[in-house]
């Protein structure tokens, strides 16, 4: 236990958290650091760890630990276990000999006050109880037990996590609750009210190339809640961007005001399950929310800046946005691509979502003219049809977008290629020569450009552009697969800049 | 020239289509049947062949021909060559012996007036001018060229296609303007004012399984014009729905009373260019078209039961729920997935666009209870979560949807599906089941099924999902990848069904 004593201790005076009933931060106020239990625990006892090592690593909680290489002591209990995966076993964990900061109860919810009761006496910091079987369930039996629990948090300093939730994941301290998760940590703080909803977020999130700091599935939330984790990540310095998957809130005040906190400094992505009628009742027997109606939803969105989407993969394209563009100073965008009709959808797109396609200035124009062949419906208007060479893309690409950047009307770019039209040149090829170019004029921009790949139904391609939004992910680069998709995202995106700023001048008036 | 004796003459009396000034009518209305020149000619003219054949073979329209299969004569022109692709080749279009139907046009923009005009004194029936240089440049010029054209055509008997257009797609005849497009006929007939997009729809069109009757590309229209093709659609045995990609029109109120003529009895989808002020500014220097505002258009759509789509994806995705999809008698629909999360956000998004997820009777929940099993999260409401097996998917999944299709309050049913969530089953098998199954099921089911497959990112479960749409689409099922495209163009095409009865009461309370 070693690592210990590089962790104060969880600060237990009245905190800023106001609706905090206990008044216990998450976050460590006398370092100026963030140490917390909660997200990177030196230890972790796996209460109802498997003594079956095969069903241990391919959905217990020792298991995932091992495999995703959390880097603190693991205890596994078992009474009837020596040991687990190759780690001492203990039969209780008030029968540990060293003190432990994290326990998962993974027993039947039955079980759970009297774990809840010795992991307390034990002077663990952080439970996490997996177990479902509480009011979730809708039965009496189920409310005594979540009753029990509400107690015994309430009477004591731990903290609790769930009942019924998939916990914790953190790439830096290893902790998980799936092992596909990317090892590897980012921007993305991830507040999520549903398991396997969240778990698919995360794991769409990662292949499109995102990363997080840390991510947490609360369930049915008898102590921490969303508007505490909330707060961590706003103060959190490793958490840049916050995403957040709900159904309905219990405290909606708190809640408010946390987002509030959240959006003075970060965008706040939000998919809000069961805005509908229908919706609202099957979010009842899903997670037991009060979902809330639209309108009120809506007045939230607005008055905290939170961007709100409306399905996992609309979140997904969103969080690409989000993470990939600096602040976008306004609404003028320069349209760079290939074909004078998608051009002219793509400017209708635009303007629906509340972009503006402006003319370019006359220099701008004199400019594009000297690299675009006069060809019948070519144009050096905006949408700008670049002229292609022979190759399938002009070497006059690259210099076209960099003259539209150049325009001061202009803020931003979106360039729009279909990889099916140079099919002919070797797609492969192609796509290396396009992202080539890309990378490279990105470096020489001022204004952030923001690139459309059409996917098509060819496997090859689709392998192809999957490559190249990696490439770009990789080089800060947004690239989307829909011009739809493209513009959405971005427009949603400076609503929240604009949302920010305008707040940050109020309160400079108001000093 | 066997085959000639097979058309009628085109029909010369003055028909119904008033704004037509010649009064030609492209439909015979003798016959009853749809004999035509434009879509079905006997022989065709290629004026400006090559007599270079490797050239001809990979852009020229002798070559598209031969390579398409055009089932009728092909008579190349060419002062310089003996024979092109094989095919004896003619010095001028007046030294072919035999009688024409048909000439494309693609020589030099100045040298097609006497082109023109020989294939007048020849007794041509339909030119179709392929080159481009007339009205479109904006140059003094191309109006004066442009304007000799439409003289000639006004003091003759023949019908002109274009200029500046790629003219017609006819799987039946043979006659295209693309080589990669189907051979196979289909119900689609299509109408696009741009080339390239035009073509890139049918492309897109086919490679998703959808088939046409027709297509044309018009182009700047000297003569026939949009409403022209729109009558010979509305009339058409062999098109039962109609797509439009326009971006403006010279004759609103035929245009209007054309679209009200298709929509009285075939679902007409309009992909609409230029409906923004930069779409529109764009659209001028595209085509040459007087866009129109967005207002106008939109009022336009809801007075003619027109369905309006925003980008070629969303046409040809639109396009597989109206083909695919009989008329849907009302809004409320049964959801059947898996994921407690994903059903809340789907029935959000039924309801944001129009359609009801209303509760089931009892006795479809007494049914569905029993093939369900009791865990936590899973639910008998609407949307409901069919319990799945260890093969990944239950034996109830088609039991669970004839369930649900028999319960008196739904209307149709989507399910929805994310293929990632079985790799570890084999991708490919599950496939294989799940298609089965829903081939299966749809057979025995009364009311229509839509399905939904999530794509992900994996190469391999694209390929797979693309084929299965495939399989669905043979097997007239609608197969989307999201479940916001699927709801989209669902609940847009029970707005037609609505107009169109909604129509036809009136009309019967009338008389």
């Amino acid at each position: 236990m070693t690592k210990k004593n590089r962790k104060v201790v969880l600060k237990l005076v009245s905190g800023n958290s106001s609706g905090n009933a206990k008044g216990r931060e998450l976050v460590n106020g006398t370092t100026g650091q963030i140490e917390d239990y909660v997200f990177n625990p030196s230890s972790v006892a796996v209460i109802g760890a498997s003594r079956d090592n095969k069903k241990e690593m391919s959905g217990g909680w020792v298991g995932r630990l091992v495999q995703f290489g959390y880097k603190g002591e693991i205890y596994p209990i078992n009474p009837d276990a020596e040991s687990i995966l190759g780690l001492k076993a203990y039969p209780s964990i008030v029968s540990v000999p060293d003190s432990i900061d994290y326990a998962i109860v993974s027993v039947p919810a039955r079980a759970v006050p009297q774990v809840v009761k010795e992991c307390i006496n034990k002077g663990i910091k952080v439970i996490h109880v997996y177990a479902a079987g509480f009011s979730e369930t809708g039965k009496e039996t189920g409310r005594a037990l979540q009753a029990e629990l509400v107690e015994l948090v309430n009477n004591s300093n731990v903290r609790l996590i769930g009942p019924n939730c998939m916990g914790v994941y953190s790439a830096k301290s290893g902790l998980t609750f799936d092992t596909r998760f990317s090892k590897e940590p980012g921007p993305i703080g991830f507040l999520s009210q549903t398991g396997v909803g969240g778990r698919r977020l995360i794991y769409l999130a990662n292949q499109r190339g995102l990363r997080f700091s840390k991510a947490i599935s609360y369930g049915n939330a008898v102590d921490l809640d969303g508007p505490d984790f909330l707060e961590y990540f706003a103060a959190d310095p490793e958490t840049r961007f916050i995403l957040i998957y709900v159904e309905g809130v219990k405290d909606g005040r708190r809640f408010f005001s946390a987002l509030r906190q959240c959006t003075q400094t970060k965008p706040v992505v939000m998919l809000k399950g069961g805005l509908s009628e229908g919706g609202a009742g099957a979010a009842t027997s899903h997670t037991a929310s009060l979902a809330g109606s639209r309108q009120v939803w809506k007045t939230l969105f607005r008055q905290t800046g939170v961007i709100h989407v409306e399905s996992l993969e609309e979140a997904v394209e969103q969080m690409v946005a989000v993470v990939n563009l600096p602040h976008i100073r306004g609404r003028r965008v320069g349209l760079v691509g290939r074909g004078g009709g998608i051009g002219v959808l793509a400017a209708d797109m635009c303007e629906a979502h509340g972009l503006s396609v402006p003319g370019f200035m006359p220099e701008t124009r004199e400019q594009l003219a000297r690299i675009t062949p006069a060809e019948a419906g070519s144009s050096v208007r905006n949408p700008v049809e670049i002229g292609l060479g022979k190759r399938g893309l002009s070497e006059f690409y690259s210099e076209g977008i960099k003259i539209v950047a150049s325009d001061p009307e202009i803020d931003f770019i979106i360039t729009f290629l279909n990889p099916e039209d140079y099919v002919h040149y070797g797609i492969g090829d192609w796509i290396e020569q396009v992202s080539g170019e890309l990378m490279e004029v990105t470096k020489a921009l001022s204004k952030p450009l923001i690139v459309v790949f059409l996917p098509g139904r060819d496997r090859d391609i689709f392998k192809s552009i999957v490559q190249i939004q990696d490439k770009c992910q990789e080089a800060g680069i947004p690239c989307f697969s829909s011009l739809d998709v493209a513009v959405k995202t971005v427009s949603k995106l400076i609503t929240y800049y604009e949302f920010k700023y305008g707040n940050q001048a109020e309160q400079d008036t108001g000093k």
